[in-house]
């Protein structure tokens, strides 16, 4: 069935069958679902019953499936009505390794590590006796090259909002020439006024997802719900580059598009300066990923990091949803070879917690600058330690480039036998998409698989968007295009 | 020594008698120690060590002390140089029931909680088929009366971040009389422009602190560090009622000072309105805790719930370090007896997991509107309820009620004692504070109590504050106000 692709796909195999020998005496799931099983129409009847008791307490109405984390296993879950689903989608990219993967379930048998998770300490202020060195092992092993401060938060959103705050305050202090802030700066910041809390910008892109803190919203301009009655900064957006697929037979116009973008972005550097609102950082996400995967060369990544050097403004690259191995390097802006490191890097996701990595210029040169009650969870870095221990150890960075290769010579192969229908295959990894060729098909796309046992998910506009974990092998991508080809030939009658 | 206090010493005795055999057969610390213990002068030299390494991976000025968690256990820490302190401070009011309660060491040992733990959920979309019912529990054992809603988040900051964001829909639907968007508003919110993104204010209050992403960075007003750099909304903050103690010698002209801070909330309300921004919420702590425990009567609480409903703005209460029990009820919103229940109440610390309670008006009528990847922790919840159910078995809130008094009654004496070097005793429960007669005074009397051994706090600008856990009994106050006793006499001298 999937001849097109088979050169690749023996190599590929042979590659992963090396590999499978180590996976599965490393990393196994015994028990896991050899495929999804259906046992009743989605949502079930259990499935109806708790979205209701739950609509009494909140606003449900994205809830998909209630699970049960208790039966689910490595890429597998079961909801409460006992369907058991391939899950291409793992918690919106936040689970690493699959679930209940056996060595993340032996790690609280350990004592210290119980107690560091039931004594939840104040990190700012009564850190643990293991903390420096905890955080220096994360630093050592994936801090991102030139990035070797870290600042733990709880989630990606305060990740980003912390992020622009040490960008405000690094400007200021340029601007300033010091950090010696006068009477004028002290009273007025606490009426909210100029010049203490100043006039300064964060520069978006369209489509981009930052996240949904005030700060965060600011920056965020995927979907108008996410950001409809809710006051925000005035603050620039460029456009981030639309390319045309594939890649190789649209080189001039998506170079184009990258220049036309840019350009963008410095007519509104310039703008914003005039406007007396001058732009302090850029955050970008590698790739825009709830905004419809999209990408953008190194060269357009390299070209803005170099006028955001240019006006003094931070380059925050926000691998909330990139970082941690989809794209089969642990970050993906490391495919941009940037000449110089970016000032920070910000993660959360598949990392369990959320924070940022940050340059020497970046940190904030007092105390309590940069400071909440919990600074992050060191339950959180207990499990994202063994995560990382477990990346390395079982190499599943190759496996996820391996498995993405396939998948993605597969998926080109699924768009050339159903144009129009789906399009512009495109990522790296298992960070992969394809555009469908209405919002409607996708929708109806994402809806088919899940009735038959397949979790995927949608970014905006039409997008397909497969996000797993990183211990998604050729079985499971298989499973996956079988059922996506059964879904695309329904819809094509 | 504390002969003044003898009678309701005696009574409260009596009580905590009855209590303590309650309490020690049901919330054992064995091994808890019966007092500080100094080995090295503070810092010791592991914790400078320890500091000097953390110190290159982050701005790590605001450390204090590195803890061994291991071996901390009740109301006492145990730093890296072996230095065993009685924590009255508990991580900025983040400990509930002391460093390893037995009950809570043993919680991960049940297996589904376990891998509720290991298997973190985007709880927006894919909630475990258990999360109604953790839900519903939760808000039947503590949800402030006529607040049947609950959203659960990862911390205080972002609890109060959303409580604004379900004020500023609830206002927008209120003047626009229904939730159908026009398509200006939707195009024009991903520009950051009205009227999609609109003009509306959150009121708060001089002093107050509500966190530090910049929407809640906007209302937070207690130092400068805390804001400085920091671009701002233009939002109003009216001053908070500063009474003159004690309260019963004090009466008339704390009323009048009531008076004057509602005729500037009112005032506010009315140039925010003509500023074309007008005010969609207030928000208020309870007991302004980083601003320096400044407290308000019930009936300035009541007058202000009244200003804010004849403007149409939701009344927002900021329990995160008032909620849980340390003012001897669950939420101190409890004392005030409001005539209708407040629109939102916050919560955090405690509760180990940020997250409000709400009102059928402040519900979002369409999804995605308060979302994010996790949208709270259900290993959270789990320590949760365990521990609402320890307060409710171990009737904890009472034992607080007892400590508190005891403890404010002899913080009285010492205010006599020691005139002029502190004042101001006040407080319920255990949540107490009492002023210094300087700044300096202030973090001396902290810096002294360390180096004997026991943990305060300090806020702004000259208030020590105390902030137990709820299983603080007469044993550790007496420990406590020793400690406190020598260290005035020290300064007296």
């Amino acid at each position: 069935m999937w001849s097109r692709c088979a050169r690749s796909t023996t190599i590929t195999n042979k590659k992963n069958q090396e590999k499978k020998v180590n996976f599965s005496s490393s990393v196994p799931f015994p028990g896991e679902p050899s495929e999804p099983c259906m046992k009743t129409p989605v949502p079930g009847p259990n499935t109806k019953k708790l979205l209701s008791e739950l609509s009494k307490l909140q606003q449900a109405g994205s809830t998909q499936i209630f699970v049960n984390y208790d039966k689910s296993i490595g890429n597998y879950i079961v909801d409460a009505d006992d369907n058991v689903y391939l899950d291409a989608f793992t918690q919106i990219s936040s689970i690493p390794l699959g679930y209940n993967h056996p060595d993340l379930l032996k790690l609280f048998e350990d004592e210290h590590n119980l107690k560091s998770l039931i004594n939840r300490p104040a990190l700012g202020v009564f850190p643990g006796d293991d903390w420096p060195s905890k955080l220096c092992n994360i630093v050592s092993l994936v801090a991102p090259k030139g990035l070797d401060h870290i600042n733990t938060m709880m989630c990606g959103a305060c990740a980003n909002e912390n992020a622009y705050k040490h960008a405000f305050m690094a400007y200021r202090r340029k601007m300033r020439g010091n950090d010696n802030f006068s009477v004028e700066e002290q009273t007025s910041c606490g009426l909210n006024s100029p010049p203490g809390s100043p006039r300064l910008a964060i520069m978006s892109f369209l489509h981009a997802f930052h996240g949904r803190t005030m700060g965060t919203l600011s920056t965020t301009r995927s979907k108008y719900i996410q950001k409809i009655d809710i006051p925000a900064f005035d603050w620039p957006a460029a456009p981030f580059p639309a390319y045309k697929y594939p890649l190789e037979e649209n080189e001039a116009c998506n170079k184009e598009e990258d220049s036309k973008c840019l350009a963008v972005v410095e007519d509104l550097m310039e703008k914003w300066t005039k406007k007396d609102i001058p732009v302090a950082g850029v955050i970008v996400e590698p790739v825009q990923s709830e905004g419809g995967d999209n990408h953008a060369s190194a060269d357009f990544f390299k070209q803005l990091q170099n006028i955001c050097k240019k006006n003094n403004a931070a380059f925050i690259l926000d691998e909330v949803q990139t970082g941690g191995g989809p794209t089969g390097k642990f970050w993906c802006h490391e495919y941009f070879d940037l000449e110089t490191p970016p000032d920070i890097v910000t993660f959360s996701k598949k990392l369990q917690l959320g924070g940022y990595f940050f340059t020497e210029d970046m940190k904030p040169q007092q105390p309590y600058r940069t400071f909440n009650t919990w600074m992050g969870d060191p339950s959180k870095v207990i499990m994202l330690e063994s995560i990382l221990n477990i990346i390395k150890r079982d190499d599943l960075l190759q496996l996820v480039r391996d498995t993405g290769d396939y998948m993605k010579c597969q998926l080109g192969e699924l768009e050339k036998e159903f144009c129009p229908l789906v399009h512009s295959t495109r990522g790296r990894g298992t960070f992969l998409a394809i555009t469908a060729q209405t919002p409607e098909i996708r929708d109806d796309i994402i809806n088919r698989l899940r009735t038959k046992g397949v979790i995927s998910g949608g970014s905006h506009p039409q997008t397909l968007r497969l996000r797993t974990s990183l211990t998604f092998t050729k079985k499971h991508a298989d499973i996956f295009l079988d059922k996506l080809r059964e879904v695309l030939k329904e819809i094509k009658k």
